[in-house]
């Protein structure tokens, strides 16, 4: 383990986050807003970060873990940092609920402890829905995409920071890869900021609402979501791009070299498109009778199951007064997720496809234990090694949220609130089900143990598990190089 | 697959269900009751099936596939048939009703649809309480103990009908192990009996609530279970034996044959007995201040968690009065279940032993990709193949939970009722949680979908998933010996 190299990079990072906090203060400027918050923890961070960096150390190498630990750490930081400036400026008062508030930013779940949204200033809601964009695309990615941070090995932080079974190089070199990647992200944000301001929308809200929607986030600055804007348009618009953020962005380049015969091989977008196409049509029919006419039940079905899907958790319709299977098939699509490689949380669609090709697989070898055979995916086999490392994931997936619901069952809550509050924040999606925490509610009546719990969750699930479970196990700390 | 071959095991051990059928007809002739309802389907099987054994097919090999269709056959047929008696006296009308309870009979369960037992004629009693023994322990088993079904491959037969991830063959011969498991059976439903019949408990009460503990099951002759005969002697006796039936009978083979120390290095049996001893603590101290004195407190906690470990399901509180903390506790424990080679359910503590050590190891291995490490059991290395095969076998047993639980969701039935069925009649323990279907409460008011549903869950927990789910692929079902 290089300890040094990994106090340098965070030092990096912190003077990269101390630099973001000018966006949201440059905000409260411009709306004549207190931005003192932003710029004492703006400042604090950029002398702290320098100080850090000052300290190169010799040896630039870093390994493996180094890339879990460095990934790890900084989503934890960069969350205690973001926190701050609601602390102070005394919008979030108390710092759990702040840090709870920031985790759920970054790691693009949406879940919040705020029971009034419109109250608050301009800069700190402008602050809240760019954790989301900053968050969807990943902190390292983007620095990556900026300056190279080890030599050779940035590979192993790109690929703890991605979505995904796989983190696939579009070409040969990682920095390249990363700055395809936020060219995508930024044209398609840039794309969804205009097309909102088209329809009528505040330049301030089409901003907010596209970060939340291209990071998959969810964060709203109205207190009763998208709805507030009254325009189908909108819902429209933003239920389409949150399908469009949930697709592998890999897709998009192969779409942009103009190879689309390989962008539509992919067996997970296939997947994703039949699920979505059946879920919309299954709430369709099954709202039917509550909405005046069928646009209506159209638009609120494939909102909701976009915004489920792809992680975003945006609500246009309070779902909860929908019947129970329709209910089921959202809490269905929480576990599910987005394609790999996109800005979504949850187990990803391609995770689900594997492991039901596993499993047919496993039942045949246990009837015929001589059969040899091999999985495909996408036309290639997937090697032996990869396959088990999903098992391991599924199996640690679920035990996180086992785990989680135990501890949470203990304050007491009904169950569908617990459970559902544990899915929706390890899945990064945002609302749960029942009416504490389902879309018109919210987190605060959760203890600060509780908050912190779910905080971890968001953290494990955005971080798809490892980089964080890792900083766990202390045999993992000794320096052995290895 | 031999066709022909599965056929006449099926007929020989129809007759064997034919020749078990008369042990309820000789208790009703006892009683004075009518015998006839046993006696007509006991004639039945025995004319069907010697007409089969007529056809003994010339290639008698059996291979692994066919082992599993047989026995999950063979389970299919046997409740069918066993469910006849009572829908033919009138005591269950509704023939899916039999069913699940026969099924909830043989596979252990213990969960069931009357509303008033105390009834019924006594030998229906007897009959449902000696499903539990019978399957207790396994059909197969049985009478692999009495005949060999086919050259050298019985083990194939009991593999399939085995609890846990691997049946070891105690002595050279699998006819052998059989016969010597069956001994060790006979001899603990013996001292059983005998111990409950000292306690002034009456020869009927004695011998069916013997049977239904060895074999783990849970079915009472009594409305309000173990609590109606008000002795704390005979809850403590069946609390202790609770545990003794959900013990590896292979230990008690080690342990005759005087090897002391290979019995007590077994990993899972300490576990176990921590798993225990943790829970019984904690109920304890939880449920203190709602009971009189603290023998009473131990005595009921002992019991509860006994009962649900080893899966048996028998209840002395209505313990979904207890405090939530204590409902949580026997919830984990309707996972976790007894150790393999018992007669109890669940996912056995052995599967969760190794899956920890799993996912301990392969998160290391994600931190260190270049380190390699086995996995030890009791002192020996477990194959990687075994281990692969457990991580499949925990992904398939959720999936199934969670998958019986959409399709019961639908019956619009609340979240604990609905997840507890499932989870209690797929590890085979009897009650759940929650009014409907907690201690106090049945099954009654399911539908007969869902008691389908149950039914084959039932199956699939007894079986250990894999011999019922083969016969739903029906790419298996091809003549192409493999």
């Amino acid at each position: 383990m290089n300890r040094k190299m990994i106090a340098s990079i965070l030092a990096r990072l912190i003077v990269l986050e101390a630099l973001l906090l000018l966006a949201p203060a440059a905000v409260s400027l411009y709306f004549g807003e207190d931005c003192l918050p932003f710029v004492w923890v703006a400042g604090g961070c950029a002398l702290l970060g320098l100080i850090g960096m000052r300290f190169l150390p010799k040896n630039q190498t870093i390994y493996t873990k180094d890339g879990f630990f460095v990934v790890g750490l900084v989503w934890i930081l960069w969350s205690a940092i973001g926190a701050l400036p609601f602390v102070i400026s005394g919008a979030i008062p108390d710092y759990v609920d702040a840090y709870f508030e920031t985790a759920s930013g970054f790691t693009t779940t949406g879940s919040s402890i705020l029971t009034e949204i419109e109250s608050l200033p301009k800069g700190m809601l402008f602050w809240r829905s760019f954790t989301h964009w900053i968050g969807g695309m990943g902190v390292l990615v983007f620095i990556i995409a900026i300056v190279p941070l080890a030599q050779g090995r940035s590979m192993y932080l790109m690929k703890a920071e991605m979505p995904g079974p796989a983190a696939d190089k579009l070409v040969p070199k990682t920095g390249n890869t990363a700055k395809i990647l936020y060219m995508i992200y930024i044209a398609l944000t840039l794309a969804l900021f205009i097309l909102l301001l088209c329809g009528g929308m505040p330049v301030f809200d089409s901003a907010v609402n596209a970060f939340a929607t291209a990071g998959t986030g969810g964060f709203s600055v109205k207190n009763t979501g998208i709805a507030a804007y009254g325009s189908p348009y909108a819902e429209w618009v933003i239920a389409v791009f949150m399908f469009l953020f949930g697709i592998n962005f890999n897709l998009y380049y192969l779409m942009l070299l103009r190879r689309f015969k390989d962008a539509f091989r992919n067996e997970e977008l296939w997947m994703y498109l039949i699920i979505v196409a059946a879920s919309i049509t299954f709430i369709t029919i099954n709202i039917s009778n509550i909405y005046a006419n069928v646009s209506d039940s159209v638009r609120y079905a494939s909102f909701q199951v976009g915004a489920i899907i792809s992680s975003t958790g945006f609500s246009t319709a309070d779902f909860i007064q929908w019947p129970n299977q329709s209910q089921l098939v959202l809490f269905l699509l929480m576990f599910m997720g987005a394609c790999a490689g996109s800005t979504g949380g949850g187990l990803k669609v391609v995770r689900l496809l594997l492991t039901c090709k596993l499993i047919r697989r496993d039942l045949r070898k246990i009837a015929r234990p001589r059969e040899v055979s091999c999985i495909r995916m996408d036309g290639k086999v997937v090697e032996e090694e990869t396959l088990s490392g999903i098992k391991t994931y599924v199996i640690v997936y679920f035990a996180i949220i086992f785990g989680s619901f135990i501890l949470l069952m203990f304050e007491g809550k009904d169950v569908v609130t617990t459970f559902t509050s544990v899915v929706t924040c390890f899945n990064n999606i945002g609302p749960g089900l029942g009416s504490i925490v389902g879309p018109a509610g919210n987190f605060s009546t959760w203890s600060a143990f509780a908050k912190i719990v779910l905080s971890l969750d968001m953290l494990l699930g955005r971080l798809e598990i490892f980089s964080i479970l890792l900083l766990f196990m202390p045999s993992l700390w000794r320096k052995k190089v290895l």
